[in-house]
Order: C-alpha cells, then sequence, then structure tokens
C-alpha cells in the first residue's frame, strides 16, 4: 500500500477529542516517556491549556479524494536554539507505510524554513522503526538521556 | 468521580476519524464481534457510505463548561419492528463512572418517541459490565446467539 499525498494542518481545539484517543492507543504510548497508560482528559486539556513555544499539527493524507486525519506532528522548545521534533501515526493500521516520512520531510522544512539551524528527536530506544525514520533523514545519534530510556538524535539543518 | 452532564448528537463525517480511533482502541474491539483488530479506514468508510436503517450518535460530556466527545450510541434495523441498540465509552479512561448508563437512557427514550415497543442488544457474554448495565434498565437476557459468543438482551418499552 501507498501512503498518498501528506499536508499539515495547525491542530485546533476541536480536535483534542481525537489527539487524546491517539495518543491513549497502547501502540502509540508504548514509546511515550511518561504516559504508561491511556490519556486523562485533565492532562490533555491542561497540556492544550498551557503549552507554549510550540506548534502542533495534524498529518492529513489523501485518498480517494478525501483528506483525512491520521496522526500528528509537532516542534517544541521554539524558544531555543535548537527545538525538538517529534511524530507518530495515530491512525494505527496505517503504520510502516511511509507516512512518517513524508510528515516528518514537512517538519523539517517548517523548521528550515523559520531559520532554525538544527533540530533535536527524542525516542525511545526501543522504537526501532521511529530510529529508522529519523536516521533515514540523516538524524545522527548523540548520547542516551532519561536513564538510557531514551536517545538523543540530532540533524544540521544547513 | 462523577459522570457529568450527557447529550446525544448526530455523528457527522467530521466525526469519523474520531470513531475510527475509538474502535481501533483494544479496551474497546475486544467485545465487538467481527473486528479483531484496529479497524482500517477503507472497512469504516464503507460502513459509513452504506449503512441504513439506523442512527449513530456521539456521546458528548459536559466537564468544566465544555462538551467533549467521548463514545457513541447506536440503534439499527430500524425498518424491523424490534432494533437494535449499541453504545460504547470511546474515551477509555472513563470507563466504569455512569457516562454508559445515562447515553443508554437517552437511547431507549429516542426508541420510545418514535413508538418502538421493544429493543434488543446483542452483547459479548464476557462484557460483565455492560451486561450490568444493560440489566439495571432491565434487558432480559433471552438466548445465545453467534454460537455462544455473544446474548441477546430484549426489552419491552411500553
Amino acid at each position: 500500500m501507498k501512503s498518498g499525498l501528506v499536508k499539515l494542518k495547525l491542530v485546533k481545539e476541536e480536535d483534542l477529542e481525537l489527539l487524546m484517543a491517539w495518543r491513549s492507543h497502547p501502540k502509540i504510548y508504548k514509546y511515550f516517556l511518561l504516559q504508561k497508560r491511556p490519556l486523562k482528559w485533565e492532562e490533555h486539556i491542561k497540556f492544550w491549556n498551557t503549552r507554549k513555544d510550540r506548534q502542533d499539527w495534524v498529518i492529513l493524507l489523501s485518498s480517494n479524494n478525501r483528506w483525512r486525519k491520521v496522526g500528528s506532528v509537532y516542534v517544541s522548545n521554539l524558544s531555543k536554539p535548537v527545538p525538538d521534533l517529534g511524530i507518530y501515526i495515530g491512525e494505527v493500521s496505517l503504520h510502516r507505510i511511509g507516512l512518517g516520512s513524508k510528515a516528518l520531510n514537512l517538519g523539517i522544512n517548517w523548521l528550515k524554513n523559520k531559520g532554525f539551524k538544527k533540530v533535536r528527536a527524542r525516542i525511545n530506544k526501543a522504537n526501532t522503526s521511529s530510529i529508522k525514520l529519523f536516521t533515514k533523514y540523516d538524524f545522527k545519534k548523540k548520547y542516551a538521556i532519561h536513564g538510557g530510556k531514551e536517545l538523543l538524535y540530532e540533524l544540521n539543518l544547513d
């Protein structure tokens, strides 16, 4: 299966339930550092209402002349010299068809256009498909963080 | 935790990704008769485009002056004398706080107002919380169906 045309749109408040449903799936949160169970609404709305220095997008996929929401990309720490980038595909039956790669490409381009020279990604050391994806875009492993649970990857955007 | 004010609104096409995300969670689909893995979009959109004789609602819950989507109620076989009723709470961290009970109440009332005299529910025999819920509303167990995997419950609406 090919993954089709992909674009990003900014997350709106009306997307919150969908993001929460995705983040509550064990196939998604098993690679999150802190979350070990389905998300609770109070945690989710607090994150939304207090977030700053970041952009959150919904990944839109086109198939059969219809755009649908399939996952999320974010960049955080935008007030720092080296921001973070993260991604997940919420529609779990779409994993492993190259969607993440297209969405990651869009996120990297956004940071380049904003003039950032570097970007970081924190990846769970057990998340082999994510490591493969970021390595494909030339992210380099720097060191282990969070007691070895995560690896810090970095990419030069020059 | 109390469950708060609950109402139903008809499912719109813009809700499809959220319904799909809910139905793709193992805690939800484990009690479905046919689905044994996360839903695929093609299956979901086909269901949506070919459905007839039924109504699907999103359950809305009010908390902190904000309505949010937390699950779904449906009635099907509306062209038959005895329609079916089904329900699930998609926001899995909200299970067991009485939300299903309020939503079920709304679904039953809708059928009563439409003049139906009976309603059925097919319940997975392992779904003890659902059996408890429907029994609370006086649904009576009639017989086992689908090779014993499900139980048929029925309620008189007079």
